[in-house]
């Protein structure tokens, strides 16, 4: 595409996320218009070469593809809310953290307006967009990741999520959840190795090791809970029970907190009470993914 | 260390571990001898260059090194009972998996009958033994570990942690909850997915992603909870509140468990409610560490 084509990008919230993200625009040619609630916070990317603009209205008038990476739902309605007229025509792209229903609601709200609208997730720190280290959750209109990916890349590496707005949000939060988990069981270990003269510190480097390892292990556990097939496995329901249980015990025992590990003895307990013993570890997915199952 | 000085090394058990170990030290030219309850498992590794013995105190006696990579302790006790006269002056490392009161008690023997005892927990699969993808975790015998530690290489990288016997143990399942939290946190959240469609496979490749990310991240972690020093945080224990809380409504609104992130929401509130919610996330390492308080 030749310099001169480059659609014009108009950058909502220059906070710690938005003001890198202008300057990676400007930094890739893009004609860029700039604007920020605290004004202040433009000046540096207008010495960069952004274009200020003094009103929301005015920067949506401004860009074909309009980038808010605002701090949440509250403050993209109130940044929005009075552009409605110019909308029309336009492209939105949600960054901020928000809920599924948020994201449907504005998705909702932009198409009454005459605009395309994409929810992102941002999985990045503000010193990692656009390196490759960072990568952004989309969902919404199919045209739009289509007409924009190339523009979306400049920020970081784009997935997308099919046409419900809502789904990037479920994926943000699916990761969340999955980091949450590793780290809560980092913290745990660590609690417990406290009991034998390990420092957090000298536990850090191998649990890493191993959290590479376990990372490589995803697609083989993946395919067992996709296909539901977990006859094969080595690393059964009742081997791993025993293990958590020795885990929990030690725990009890060395006088750390125990409930981290609960949940997960509980559904091997149940796999196995059910009969389903030698299957792979990974079949409690059967129980996780039905809530009346997995509480009754 | 020219070829003549290697010490004898003993593999007792050729079982999925034990095979690809006693193939390793006779790769790496070390005499080796070698026996399995079921004599036939020795065939392969007799045709490559190993000594066969006939019965345990046969094999102890033949080797400097004796090392036991057998199914628990049942099974170590069982095979090395018989061999107390031959253990004097011998190294053993007993790679089982086992609890740490068990690996103290073995060690207890062991120097009863004049044997260095060393721990030892293989963080590895048959197919990473003697690659750097694998690493063993030792404790026990200090002694043993600098006498030997160029042996031990030959099966894996190797880690020393400390003259407890059972410190290996501990460190094995500190690991091994480690693992588990992060692979259930990845089932939970393929489950959540299903709902929007994505299968575990297509969630499989960000999430591993993201655990690599998180594995980058456990270092930081670290460093707070090890010198409890949680005033600086970005990520604060009321922002990541509210993510869990998220996680758990959607969760529950896409009818999917919503137990497994459960502690980690009490946790995280019981420190908001202590004053602490503008600490550092990692700052729920001091209610993991003592049960009392996570109890409470
Ligand atoms: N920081 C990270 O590491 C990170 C990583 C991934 C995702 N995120 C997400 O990215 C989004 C932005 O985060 P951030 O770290 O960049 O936040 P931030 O540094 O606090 O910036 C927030 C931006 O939103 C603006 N804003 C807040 N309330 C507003 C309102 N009522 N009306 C108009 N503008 C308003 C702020 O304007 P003022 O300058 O006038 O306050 C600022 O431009 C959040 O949803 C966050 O969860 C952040
Ligand atoms: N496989 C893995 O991926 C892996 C990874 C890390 C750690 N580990 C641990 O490594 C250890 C060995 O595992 P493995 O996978 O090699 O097990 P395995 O393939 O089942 O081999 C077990 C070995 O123990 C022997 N054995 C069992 N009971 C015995 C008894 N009562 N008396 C004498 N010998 C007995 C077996 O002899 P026979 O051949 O006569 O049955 C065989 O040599 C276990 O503690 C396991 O938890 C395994």
């Amino acid at each position: 595409m030749p310099e001169q084509t480059k659609p014009h990008v108009t950058v909502l919230g220059l906070g710690r996320m938005g003001a890198p993200i202008a300057s990676a625009f400007l930094n890739a040619g893009y004609p860029t218009t700039v604007w920020n609630r605290t004004a202040a916070k433009a000046d540096a990317l207008v010495a960069q070469g952004a274009i200020r603009a003094t009103t929301t209205t005015e920067a949506v008038a401004a860009g074909q593809l309009v980038i808010a990476p605002l701090l949440d739902h509250d403050a993209v309605r109130q940044a929005l809310g009075p552009t409605a007229s110019a909308l029309q025509g336009r492209t939105l792209v949600n960054l901020a953290n928000s809920t599924p229903d948020h994201a449907r609601e504005l998705a909702a709200w932009a198409a009454g307006h005459g605009a395309d609208y994409l929810d992102g997730a941002m999985m990045a720190l503000p010193e990692t967009v656009a390196t490759p280290e960072a990568f952004f959750l989309y969902s919404g209109s199919q045209r739009a990741f289509t007409t924009y990916r190339r523009e979306l890349e400049v920020m970081a590496p784009a997935h997308y999520f099919g046409t419900d707005a809502g789904s990037a949000e479920v994926h943000d939060l699916a990761l969340l959840g999955t980091g949450y988990a590793a780290l809560t069981g980092f913290l745990h270990a660590a609690a417990l190795l406290g009991s034998v003269g390990t420092t957090p510190e000298m536990f850090a480097p191998l649990a890493a090791r191993w959290l590479h390892g376990m990372a490589g292990f995803l697609p083989e556990l993946a395919r067992e809970a996709g296909s539901a097939a977990y006859a094969d496995g080595v690393s059964t329901v009742d081997l791993n029970r025993a293990g958590v249980d020795s885990l929990i015990q030690l725990s009890r025992a060395s006088d750390i907190a125990t409930d981290v590990h609960e949940p997960l003895k509980a559904l091997l307990d149940r796999r196995s009470a059910d009969g389903h013993g030698r299957d792979s570890f990974s079949s409690v997915f059967e129980l996780l993914r039905s809530r009346g199952t997995a509480e009754r």
